[in-house]
């Protein structure tokens, strides 16, 4: 067929291309590139966790929109002086803030492949179409949801949110609320959750224009689960007085302590009020890979819609989110559309299947369903369940070490793989220590010996250790255990 | 410091992680998947255009989730039979369809660096945030916008159009939108685009739950531009039905056509109404580098805010767009929230500048803004508005060639990078002359030959070719169009 190529026509003099003009240069300077990515992971213990970018890298990178390119082994060049040594630190055995996975090497692979084929996952039909359905697919029977639910991969657990909400609320609503709009004589619909509850939760509450004054933040008892009788009281009570309560978002591991609702009960409530169930399991939802966090999530398995994290705790590189929705016909009704140049057809490239921007709000998407393939692929589902296990395992090894130690405080018990502790000591008062709590943090991370991150617990502020981190050893745990009561010393002797 | 680990406390026997056993065999794989990568771009040209994914292939994806891991080097192998043969086809010199960016060798090395360092782009202090704030300092000069403006990199304009028109509902909204919704007894509030308008401002409209009928579709000219009497008469005509206009969405390059909105009589219309004027740039926008495709642009640089991509007209490999907001300080007031534990400090990891979960809806977010470094850097805004200009001068070729063949019609005069035409026979009604259009556009993508899209202009069915390939040459064009009058003759020979 390539035959039919007409030798007579000559390309345009001037017609560049922006490949390489030499492959081999090309060739060698990726390889050494690569070289490096992969040193800076075996390497990375030997690294301080977290450094500052200094003034001289952020003066270099703080330039001008350059109008003349510099090459790419310059652009290299810059990148290993002023980037490559400042990475956020989740790559590093003692990163434990915020809830950050760690990544992990075949990951990176799957990303240069990826980069390799370009793809635009939006729709049409090609080979990541296919897999992203396959991810999606094992996603259900991960979590026990039915063949012909919906979903989708996402950046993370924000945007699964709001696109689980907004189906939501367009089901719930009734009413033709895609043409129409929430304006109009419709009763204001509400939505419940724990005043733990991730604040994603009220930002798509926001964007969805319902306010965030309408998601009811329920009190929790004291163990930091959503209070069941609180829940039920607040939906009766909205009810009398002429509200619409649509939907209720259970967490399955809270931000701050691991918490995890009683998510069979919170199912049954939502069953019983006809409300969309909705649930909220950024980190602790893919527990249900480990035999022994499984129980803990009973319940999730009835969620209308699930919103969890491949880049927290399957440890796949940043960044890749899912949402499931229990009626996959809902979820397509809620975003499909279909203008004359998306138009589908029977056969090539416009063909296929699920055209996955019907499921959401994006149209060009990338290939991120490939590392969360090649994960799976590598470990599969049992050694990930272990290793979600062995970071809970360390969460209760970190509480007993520091039950062991007088000069700090377990804050809260841990559930799943988060401790909450401080350093205390008789002569500081509440402030001073939640000061001298935050400067131990600080101290910890600028020193890159370790990066907990901090919150605030039943108003203390904690030094918060989020344990979604492969690389972890019990040492490690050891280490920061020391260094916080060493500069808690040597902290509360130099005030 | 490090010295501090106690020695006395061992790992737990059984502790592992997800690192490779053997580092040198890793190493090796990773060598060879990246070889097999560089050659996939080094020969695309030698290969077909698109392929579809082989029965054999779905089947061997289709299988159940993997309890037990096959380790990384089978992994490896799957992919590279079942998956690597079957990307989307951009990559291709003769893929065409829809607006997809070829992605350059360049963005490849990008992407394996930004997987190893792993970066969290949420927030937080380190080297991905300076690197992306460089990135919008870059657009917020090649837009001509204030320093103090708002922006953020996102999947691409689809999701930047959601954030600008969130951004745009709660600035014109009056009262606060963030807390009470919009629900009340607020005006209806109404947004205008061009009937040429890409979907995604109606899909932003039905999220921001202000409905699609809430956006007006006003008619174009016959240039395709919004027709701007039209306009100001809608304008009028709801203010005077107790309706509030807030927004007009300009479309810098549309998707059936590339037709560029007059930005300058919009931007007067927006300001003599007091409208929040958005920019709808896609690929468009980026036509500003090129000194020829400039003056169309004239009005650009005054707009409220701009959603435009880099994996379009700036070939950056997918995916990656950018939302820019003239008014930063309002951007921050529609998405910033501050909870516990993300609380910011003034020291250690959790310091830092700007947190870009403050300007949108994400907070987890991946390191894309390396690529774009990448491109910018290695080539400078000179050589990428000069391949800007080469894909316009390639669409002008096109529409001269078509022009000279007898069997073809050219259906609109190309404004930037895209040309809509078909196979035209004496013979054949409207609705044959559609259907063999379609299929001799699958025909093209079923043999590899080119790939170009479909869509409906002025009701005809069009061969739709959109130019945003830096590895296409005349010849390709020539090829293409060889190739559809020869399909088109022997469809008619066997009707």
């Amino acid at each position: 067929m390539m035959s039919a190529r007409p030798e007579s026509i000559d390309s345009e003099p001037c017609e560049f291309s922006l490949d390489p003009q030499n492959w081999e240069a090309f060739r060698n300077l990726a390889h050494r590139a690569l070289d490096d990515a992969i040193d800076s992971l075996e390497n990375v213990r030997q690294q301080p966790v977290w450094q500052p970018v200094p003034p001289a890298a952020r003066n270099h990178l703080n330039e001008d929109v350059p109008a003349e390119g510099i090459g790419l082994e310059q652009t290299y060049e810059q990148f290993r002086q002023w980037i490559f040594p400042y990475p956020t630190g989740n790559i590093h055995p003692r990163f434990w803030g915020w809830v950050h996975g760690t990544g992990t090497a075949g990951g990176m692979i799957a990303e240069v492949l990826a980069a390799a084929m370009n793809s635009n996952c939006g729709g049409r039909d090609h080979g990541a179409l296919y897999v992203e359905r396959t991810v999606l697919e094992w996603c259900k029977q991960i979590f026990g949801f039915p063949v012909d639910a919906g979903g989708l991969l996402v950046s993370g657990t924000s945007m699964a949110n709001l696109i689980a909400l907004t189906v939501a609320r367009n089901a719930k609503s009734g009413g033709n609320i895609r043409q129409s709009g929430l304006l109009g004589s419709q009763p204001r619909l509400v939505a419940y959750a724990s005043a733990e509850a991730h604040e994603s939760v009220a930002k798509a509450m926001e964007i969805l224009g319902l306010g965030n004054r309408s998601l009811r933040r329920i009190a929790v008892t004291r163990d930091f689960r959503i209070d069941l009788d609180q829940l039920r009281r607040a939906i009766a009570e909205d009810r009398e007085n002429g509200l619409q309560p649509f939907c209720v978002i259970g967490s399955a591991g809270t931000v701050n302590t691991g918490a995890v609702d009683d998510l069979q009960a919170v199912a049954d409530i939502c069953r019983s009020n006809d409300l969309w169930f909705h649930v909220d399991g950024a980190f602790g939802a893919l527990g249900v890979l480990s035999p022994e966090v499984l129980p803990l999530l009973k319940g999730i398995e009835q969620a209308d819609s699930i919103a969890f994290d491949f880049h927290k705790w399957m440890y796949v590189q940043y960044d890749c989110g899912c949402v499931l929705v229990r009626d996959g016909k809902r979820h397509g009704e809620t975003f499909c559309t279909r203008p004359n140049y998306l138009q589908r057809l029977d056969r090539g490239l416009a063909g296929g299947g699920t055209w996955f921007c019907d499921y959401g709000p994006e149209l060009s998407r990338n290939f991120r369903a490939l590392k969360v393939w090649f994960t799976l692929k590598q470990f599969g589902t049992a050694q990930l369940g272990r290793m979600i296990a062995q970071n809970c395992h360390q969460a209760r090894y970190l509480a007993a070490s520091i039950r062991d130690l007088p000069d700090l405080e377990l804050l809260v018990e841990p559930t799943l793989n988060i401790v909450c502790f401080r350093f205390v000591d008789a002569s500081l008062s509440k402030e001073q220590t939640d000061d001298l709590n935050c400067t131990i943090v600080a101290e910890l991370q600028e020193k890159g010996i370790a990066a907990p991150s901090t919150t605030t617990v039943n108003g203390k502020l904690a030094i918060r250790v989020a344990i979604t981190n492969h690389r972890s050893r019990r040492e490690d745990f050891s280490l920061l255990l020391v260094n916080v009561v060493q500069f808690g010393k040597q902290l509360l002797v130099a005030a």
